[in-house]
């Protein structure tokens, strides 16, 4: 595996061979302590360029850097800095002041790592798709680029989550895993679940996507998944019936997410999940499960999302699933700036 | 005295003898200059959790913590981060999407020490007394937690207090020490009265809290701080005239406060206070001390809450007292993390 | 050269040679590279005080005090602090809760270095040019301050923007310098402009100051720079003819900035300008000079003060100019801390 030098926006950018070696040196890292990976960052600063608040992503990249001896340069868009502009010819007479095209150059000229944290506006689903600022600051970067959290994809995230399944049950390939849509009380992006799927499908899992149909994912996505499966000996499919999905399952991963039928409105959005209220992972749901964990990349509402009895149980990893972004993130930085 | 691997919410979790060898140390410190301590935080992270703004605490907090070699992460609670809730069994329905339950445990996981600031809503008196914030980040750590000013006390600032009494009178233990009520145009926290209130008591002074009728102490408050300062071998009295309480006095420490008959009811108490806007201190009430010290926390409203003539005067020892709280922050997190 | 100890408003501060000598010591330490300058800041902290949002300055200095071993504080004033009263004899009875007079002795006792920066109101003009709140700064401090761009002041930039004039032409005496005003949709500060037509003077370069009519420097401004340059060999006038500015020009540096004549009045300002939208650089005017560089502090608003054009052309140094921040401040801090 060499990950030296290079962006990592998806785990789509490694080859399912390069994505197992990272979550094994992670597992190797977190068993082997605090000062498992030596510094490699020694001497170098690493800006976290945040659109969008962060507590998770925030702390467990700055300690990973600062772990491996790094210095950590956050900045808060449109708050503490300036707002950005990405995209090509517009006329910049509005409240973007500043361009990609000029700040990821000049910032590549103080630091040695750009993170880069960007919601989706949720208006345009091809829009948000596109993942456009990130792309932006990775066409304009001379420095490693690090999605921490897009548009569309959320990779780190993605790393802990596979990395937590290998711990568990010694592999993600043939496990039967979950992603299932959760009632939440507003649309949500799709980068958690995307970036997951996408994961567990690279892994060969066999993935099944529980959702409303209204909340199916797109033919697109869907058939990159499945490519992605067929070439690592996993599966995926679809269904509506998140009880018939839960059945054996090892691993129920709840999240909510936007429908793309409404996306942009909504309050249509809104007004049809309003029949989905039972969408909530609860201890009958976990009971049909194959003794199976129940996983969430964290902020959850409580007993919203999920019940108190499931959280609190003895089945939820949540805690552990987000501690192993410090561990899988090391292994990534580790991976970019070791020699 | 073995703070090793303690919390600090409140001076209330230290023995008097504890918070003796606590001021001694930090006074030693300050002695011996800034690598007094050595590096016991060498390695280790610490997060600063702010509810709300701070200049002095997240400045001295921050520097003890380099000085003592560790890494500083600070976060700003519904800003760059998400809201918490901290209530057990809420549906979480509304406007706080991550619960204490998840998040401290989870920054447990990436960094050594969790220091916190949560100011109290004004709303509910017994419920800011309960300092349920602080209480349940306690209660979910894993590692130490250290109390910023919460609800209810600001034990950092009272060791920096008491340190400056003791710096400047050789000790605080007879001491003629008046916590003054003073006008502001806002009700405010009783935090800092608490602290230092309960502080002094451990420590012996003989303690006056001089306040109009309707900002005086709870009796409950005050019951404790009568056996605390009983034990010590101080004393605690309350009063309504300011000039009396001043006469003989070592120390005159300022501070607003809301009062309990309107606690909730801002505009209640402004219409009180009004009467009470005498409640300033200037140099004819530092007259009637025995060359005494005027000391408050700050930030201090010149010429509302004490004169442009006190504060530029050579009785004032604010300033000493502000940096003061490096040097017992300091003392106090090499006992946390020391051998 | 002894900048040791000594604070930095304003290039003015330092003779012609001073600035000229830190100017060698900047470029030498960017050919020497990262180490340069070695590690006079370890052990050291630095406030980094913002009342306003910043991306270049914020982490080029953050960069350049890590770089130097030292630890960076940052502070956002009235958004994660207290906002600060600057005034003498004021009652602090409104939205200011704190005075400089506590704050920066407070500070100065946690911190080696403090670094701030005041954008002005845009109200008054003599107010503004008496940049208050960076003196008060100064004046209170008992560490070195410095300017990071206050209400009249941008030192550390117009460090940066002679650095680049003297790289690329070998001097900055006898080049042809044109300090351009540009369209811009709302009045801004004038701080950079002064900055750097100062640092211009001081180094003798030919200086042409191109406004319209309403935008021309204040005739004070203008005898100072005219004394500065007499003094270096230089030169300075005034035109409204932006295109016989730009004839044989080395250095086109576009800015916009803020009508004397309707200052504090930023509708009569936006009125008035609106006869000046042609004021933009483009390649056309690039063609006039002598193989001219368009530089710009940035952020600059693309199409609107620059063409994509010249903005991304072979003619711009911006990004360089940029750049250059991390090694004059380096250079900067090298010779306050230094032996």
């Amino acid at each position: 595996m060499s990950l030296k030098g290079r962006s990592f926006l998806s785990t789509g950018d490694l080859t399912p061979a390069e994505l197992d070696e990272l979550l094994d040196a992670a597992l190797r890292g977190k068993a082997e302590g605090r000062g498992a990976f030596g510094t490699p960052m020694a001497g170098k600063s690493a800006a976290l360029v945040f659109f969008n608040p962060s507590l998770r992503t925030r702390v467990s990249m700055s300690v990973a850097i600062t772990q491996l001896g790094g210095h950590v340069m956050p900045l808060e868009i449109g708050a503490g800095t300036w707002d950005l502009e990405h995209r090509d010819g517009v006329v910049m007479d509005g409240t973007k002041v500043e361009h990609v095209k000029e700040a990821v150059p000049v910032l590549c000229q103080y630091v040695d790592l750009i993170a880069v944290r960007c919601f989706p506006k949720l208006a345009n689903y091809e829009e948000d798709k596109a993942d456009a600022m990130v792309a932006s600051f990775a066409k304009h970067a001379t420095v490693p680029v690090v999605n921490l959290e897009s548009a569309f994809y959320h990779p780190c995230q993605a790393l802990a989550d596979m990395m937590t399944i290998k711990e568990r049950f010694g592999a993600v390939k043939g496990k039967k895993v979950v992603l299932s849509w959760a009632y939440h009380p507003k649309p949500l992006p799709h980068a958690v679940p995307n970036a997951f799927a996408l994961a567990a499908a690279q892994c060969g899992a066999d993935l099944t996507i529980a959702a409303p149909s209204e909340y199916q994912p797109d033919d697109a996505m869907l058939a990159a998944l499945r490519a992605q499966a067929t070439a690592s000996g996993g599966s995926v499919r679809t269904t509506s019936d998140q009880q018939s999905a839960a059945e054996g399952a090892h691993v129920i991963y709840a999240k909510s997410w936007a429908s793309r039928a409404f996306y942009g409105d909504a309050t249509s959005d809104l007004a049809c999940r309003q029949a989905y209220r039972s969408w909530r992972v609860d201890d009958e749901l976990m009971q049909l499960t194959n003794d199976g964990v129940f996983m969430h990349c964290l902020p959850a509402r409580r007993n919203v999302v999920v019940t108190d009895g499931v959280l609190d149980g003895q089945h939820s990893v949540v805690v552990q699933q987000a501690g192993n972004r410090l561990h899988a993130q090391k292994a990534l930085l580790a991976g970019i700036f070791g020699s």
